[in-house]
This record gives C-alpha cells, structure tokens and sequence, in this order.
C-alpha cells in the first residue's frame, strides 16, 4: 500500500477502505510514514472531509493503535462523560459523584487545560494532595468501591491519536470535525466504558460557533459510539458565556462543593443534573424523568458530596476541603469590579474569560507549564441579571494587583451590560440520540 | 509571520499578501519551514485554490528564489516555448531552427523526461557527443550567433521550484493548476526571454484531460506571465494520440530530420509552424500570416535544417546525423504490428504508448535512470487512417525480442479501429492572448 495514493484518494473525494485506514494509522504510529506525508493526508481531510463509515474506520484503527482498558472488574455497567472543552466548565466534578450516589460506575480519564479551556486535571490538582495518576488496577478498584475516579491519561492508549494531534496543532488541522471526533472517541474507546454521554458545546468559547455545527459533530460522534457498539448519546449545551459563577482551578472546586452543600445553585447545577440523568439513563437505570429525579435527590441529599469526599480520600487528596473550601489555595490578591451603570447584563464572552484567566497564570501557555491554583475570576451576576450602578460585577483573583487589574481591564469589556434584558438562551439546544 | 497562520488563511480561502508569500517561499527555501509545515500548505492550495494575484505573487517569489539570467547580450528579442509535456512532444526540436532561420532567437532550457513523457533534453542527448550543459556565456552566445540554443536546466534557478516539486511528488499535490502555473512561470521567468510561448496540452496523455481545464491553465499563466511584463500566448492543443509517428528519443530525432529535409509531414509539422508563427509574432516579425509564411519557408527551403545542424555542431554533437539519420542509436530488435480486420482507427491512446515506451526503457522510471535511446515506437497510420487487415500498424523498437512484444501488446489494446471514420479534431483548440 502507498501512503501517496491514499493522500491521493482523500483529495479526490475516494473514500478509503478499512484496510487502508488501519494501514495509513498503523504506518504512521509506528514511524513508517513521513510527517509531511501526513500532514498533507489530514490537510486533505480537513479540506474534503471524511464519509461517516471512514470516521468510524479511522477512529477504530485509532482505538487499535495502543491499549485499550478492560473494565470488565468493575462489575457493573460504567458511564463515561465526554466535554468537547468550555469555559468554567467543571460539569464532571459534579456529575461523578451524583452519577455515583445513584449507583453508577464513573471509571474517567480526564486532560490537563490546553489554551483557555480548564483541564479536569488542573481542577482537582488544585487540591493538596490529590493524586491523578493511579495503576490501572487502583483506578478499577477505586471505580468498582466508590463508584467514580478521575485519573489524568496516562499508560500506551492512543498513541496515534497522541502522535496526530501533535502534528495537527502544528498544521493548521486541528478543527476539522471527523478528525475531531475520530481523536475524541478513540480516546473513549479506548477506555472502554459501556456507554458515552457527549457534551458537546457551541458558542464564542468552544470549537464549533453554532449549534448547528456543533450538532454535526455529535451526531457524527453517536455514530461512532455505536457502531462500536456503546451505547451513546450527545447534548448539546451553550457556551456562550462561563458555565456558573466561577472560573479558575481551586475556584471553580470551590464552586462544586458549595452546589454539593446545596449553599448555591445555578445554571451550571441544572446542566449537571441534566447530564447525569442522561449518563444514568443510559446505564439502564430508568427513564429521563426517573433518573433525574434520583441525581436531584442524591443533590440534595448530601450523599453526592459524600461521594465526592470518598473519591478525594481515596485519591490521596485533602478531602477537608468538602467542610471548609477555604483550605484550598488562595489567591494573594483581588480586584472587584462594579457596574457603571443601571442595566441587564446581556452578554459574558466566554473566549475572553478563559483568555483573561490564561494572563492570571490559571491555564497554561506553550512553554508556560506552571499554574497558579488561585487564581481566576468570580461573577457576582449571570447572563440576564438586572444590576445597578455600583453593583459588584466580578472579582479577579491573583499573585498580584497589576495582573488582577490587567484581567479586570479585560474582563470589564467581556461583560456588556444593555437596557434591555437579552433574550434567554436555553442551555440544552438538543440530545442526540 | 507564523506558517501556522498562513497555512490557516488558505485553508480558510482568506488570501495571502505578496509579502507572507514571499516570506513563505523564502523561508521553505532556505529550510525555516519544516516539510510538513508545507506540504500541508500546499494541500491547502490544491484543495482550496489561490487567486490570481496570489498565483503572481508567489510566481515571482519562487523566480526570485535564485538566480535570474540576463540575456540583453544576445542582442535581440528573445523568446521561450514551454509544453505542458506530452507523448512523442518533439516540437521543440523543430520550432528552435525554424524561428532561428526566420531571425529570432530562441534560448531554451528544457528538461529530461520524467515518468511517461519524454524530455527535450533525452531526445538531444540521443545524438551522439550532443552537450547538454553549457556555461551560461556558451549558452548566451550560441544564441546570439545561430539564435537557437536548447540546454538542460542548470545552476541555481528557483531552488524554490526544486524544493517544492519535490515535496509535492510525493504528497500527491502535483496536479493544482496554481502550483503548476507557479512551477512553469517561475523558471521561465528566472531564464528571462522577452517573450513566451506556452502550448498547453489536453487530452488522455496530459496533466488536463479537456479543453476547459487547460484553457483555466493557459489563461492563469498568461496572466501571470503579462504581469511580469512579458509577451505571453498560449497554444492549447490535442494531446489524445501522440504527436507525430515517432515516440522514442533518437526515433524522434530521426522524424524532425525527415520533417526538415522534407521527406515527411504530418500534423506534428503542421502544430510545430503554427506554434513557431505564434512565437515569431510575439517577436514582433510579423502578423500571424507573415509569420506562418515565413516559418513554411524556413521549413521547405531546408534554412532551418541548416540551423539544427549548426546547432548540433556548436554543442558538440555529430551534426551528419542531419544527412543520415542511421548514425542514430539504433535498436537491436523490432516487431511489427499488423491490423487484424479493415477499418478505420479511431484512436491511439497517448498514455498507454507513454507507458508502453517506459516499460521499453526509453524513458526514465524512480530508480532507473538510464536511458534505451534506440527503443519506441512508429506508427505507420494516424487517428483517422483507413486501413486493411494485414497492413502494418506500429513498429515496435526495443533491445530484445520479449521487451518488443511486451511493448507491442499493450500497444495492439491502445490502437483502436472502428467501421466508421472518427470525427476530426483540430489540433488547435484556442489561442488564448
């Protein structure tokens, strides 16, 4: 087979046979096609796009490509959760321990923040002491006792994917939705859980700017699922403005247990509870209506937070901070800003926070590896909240005052206020099925 | 400048500036961007396109690549034919006298061969002790003195071009109609004649396969060729059936040598005045009329002959083959084709009788570099031709006996015959100015 006729094919809209997908993966992983050979195949696929049955060839030679989990010891039917990336986006932290309280099996590997998007990783770092990287077989045990566990990626799984998308972030190739989806659930694949939820945002702060691009990709990525036999669905969410009040590491873990305590309760709560109900449903423990009732009651129950203490413990981490959040780390230094006039807050460019965030040192850079825990930014008001002049708006936190002030400068343009209230965009645009 | 970003633009049809093309195609040629940074750039360009303007740009930037000949010493109007290559494409050999016998000058650097078509360079290097490689003030003064004089390409001309090509060979990105324009211009414009003659080819045995793709191709090199500041046509022509009866280096030779003494003709004489008229016109000899009469009487009178034979002299080779084309390399063996039932032929396809002179050893593969000079193929009957079961069809030209009929097989399936007449078609297909 020759690397150069599969290029060749791609280009010319001819789709590739399973044979040769296998082969083109295979090759490549294992160094015997050039990285300028490759580059010009997934240039090709950004170009012309992949059929359905290709996307799902690909993303199984990926799956292939290194190990893959079995999970088998787990001994029930395990749920795993998939974020196409946001801003404030912290949704696992929540729907692991609900998910768990009802009786599933959440056994999640998660990424570190990459750009302005937060990374699960970063989060639960953010906790002294907790530990990411566990052996396969504690991550099983944990998942099997407690019923969730949240370890970063580790081991040989996907090292095609790992290969590729180092070659895609240096090509201009990274946004092309069947190379998207074919990295993304290979990784999920790979992991090997019985069924996949997939959030799949749209909006200012995600990949896909609208809901209909955004739907592509998860119908595509449904498909995927189950032609390898999981079962999987998608939700689509809006990422518009920062999911909750929220963003920045120990912040936003702040933020979970304070929902977890029933002390606050947002958007970013209902759009968990929506997503473990789902995560519930397809691990056949009732219907929508049912399993959201079960996740609300494990809510308020405290029995989530419980979970959640039992997973930190377990971990290796302060699980004190469940009682008293102040034991996480803190900033040195905030800034509050207020509203400068009357009005209804119409907008909260979620690009420019996780942007703002990134010059605060809470995400990491290219060549910038270390993050500040503390800092970040909390909101005082959402998206359609009416607020006075003098009204505390958000406040910055971080290592100093020009770095907070710097932020602030940023941030006071990221949120715009109006005379009239904007028009409420739901959260969920759509599941797909 | 990033090549991220401009590899992005193209991606996103967002234009590039002559600056980041220049500074594109500057960096790759002195090895700043890495071959999978442009390869993938160039996939871009093949699924995406450039415009005009940016076809012009990055033209000039790979002509000014390297170096630029000045060629005000030869003293005259000075003027270029290029062909987009084809199967037994020998026009060259006759036009470069007979322009030069009407008082123009004719300095061209040409290639070899590569894959299926034959190169001008090969079909010289036939004649024995013919010089290829001449200084440049060899190459200059020859062409002030006899006006015509055909080297191989040499020096430091667009690394730019060498470097890409190159790349694009094994990336299938070859065949984008900007990057070929691009590929073309820039040489022609780095060797610098005054005027330029373009016959770009379509048909079974080109890169275009109709008329409407090389009219997109001649048109953009037009373009960019005026915006150089050039006089600049272009010829497209039919490139269905080989030009001429002959196709194999010296069995080529030999067929011009005919041509000019006057013993044959046949459509490839009739192409080979029209293009020599088109480039006496740009010259400025004439009106196409004037032209075209000059060039038949360059032709018939044998001043043209007189010319290749000087020519030949002048670059070292043994100029008698002119009165005795047996001093040619010869085959050691031949087989002849017969047609096996009356009718008419209907056509020979160009590509397979490229194929067929490869798999003779008369031209060059990956790998294997040298040349049967003797090897080919003639054709006794042209598209068009009736013919009787038993009369001879091809002669096949090989250096044994199995290599002839190997050959004369896949020759027998590309000579088709018919009951009816084929309609004709023009050799000619457009002007394009």
């Amino acid at each position: 087979m020759q690397t150069y006729d599969l290029i060749q094919k791609t280009r010319r809209l001819e789709p590739l046979t399973e044979t040769e997908l296998r082969w083109l993966v295979r090759s490549f992983t294992e160094g015997g096609i050039p990285d300028y050979m490759m580059s010009a195949w997934l240039m090709a696929v950004c170009c012309q796009g992949l059929t359905i049955e290709e996307t799902a060839n690909l993303t199984l030679a990926m799956r292939d490509s290194g190990d893959c989990l079995d999970l088998s010891g787990i001994g029930g039917v395990t749920v795993d959760k998939h974020s196409t990336g946001g801003i404030g986006d912290k949704t696992t932290l929540l729907v692991a321990p609900i998910v768990a309280a009802c009786g599933g099996f959440v056994p999640k590997m998660s990424g570190r923040g990459l750009g302005f998007t937060g990374g699960t990783i970063d989060k639960l770092e953010s906790i002294p002491g907790f530990s990411t990287s566990l052996s396969t077989e504690e991550f099983l045990a944990q998942t099997r006792e407690i019923g969730c566990c949240v370890i970063a990626q580790s081991g040989n799984l996907t090292p095609a994917d790992k290969k590729m998308y180092a070659l895609r972030n240096l090509t201009a190739t990274v946004d092309s939705i069947p190379l998207i989806c074919a990295s993304i659930m290979s990784k999920k694949l790979a992991l090997g859980a019985d069924c996949i939820l997939l959030d799949v945002k749209y909006g200012s702060g995600a990949f896909m700017k609208t809901p209909q691009e955004a739907e592509i990709l998860a119908s595509l990525m449904v498909d995927v699922g189950k032609a390898a036999g999981k079962q999987c669905r998608a939700v689509i969410t809006d990422m518009n403005a920062p999911l909750g009040a929220n963003v920045g590491n120990a912040l936003e873990v702040a933020e979970i247990i304070s929902m977890l305590r029933g002390e606050s309760r947002n958007t970013l709560t209902e759009l968990s509870l929506a997503l473990a109900a789902q995560m519930l449903v397809l691990s056949g423990k009732g219907d929508v209506i049912e399993c959201r009732r079960m996740a609300e009651e494990a809510l308020t129950s405290g029995r989530a937070l419980d979970k959640l203490r039992a997973m930190i413990a377990a971990q290796h981490g302060d699980a004190a901070v469940c009682d008293d959040v102040q034991r996480l780390p803190q900033a040195k230094e905030r800034v509050t800003v207020t509203a400068e006039s009357d009005g209804f807050i119409t907008g909260i460019q979620s690009e420019e926070v996780g942007l703002a965030c990134l010059g605060l040192g809470a995400g990491r850079t290219a060549g910038h590896d270390t993050i500040d825990f503390g800092a970040g930014v909390t909101f005082a008001h959402f998206v359609g909240d009416e607020v006075h002049a003098g009204d505390a708006l958000f406040t910055v936190y971080g290592s100093s005052v020009s770095l907070c002030e710097q932020a602030a400068a940023r941030l006071r343009k990221a949120v715009t206020i109006g005379t009239e209230a904007p028009e409420q965009v739901p959260m969920i645009y759509r599941i797909v099925e």
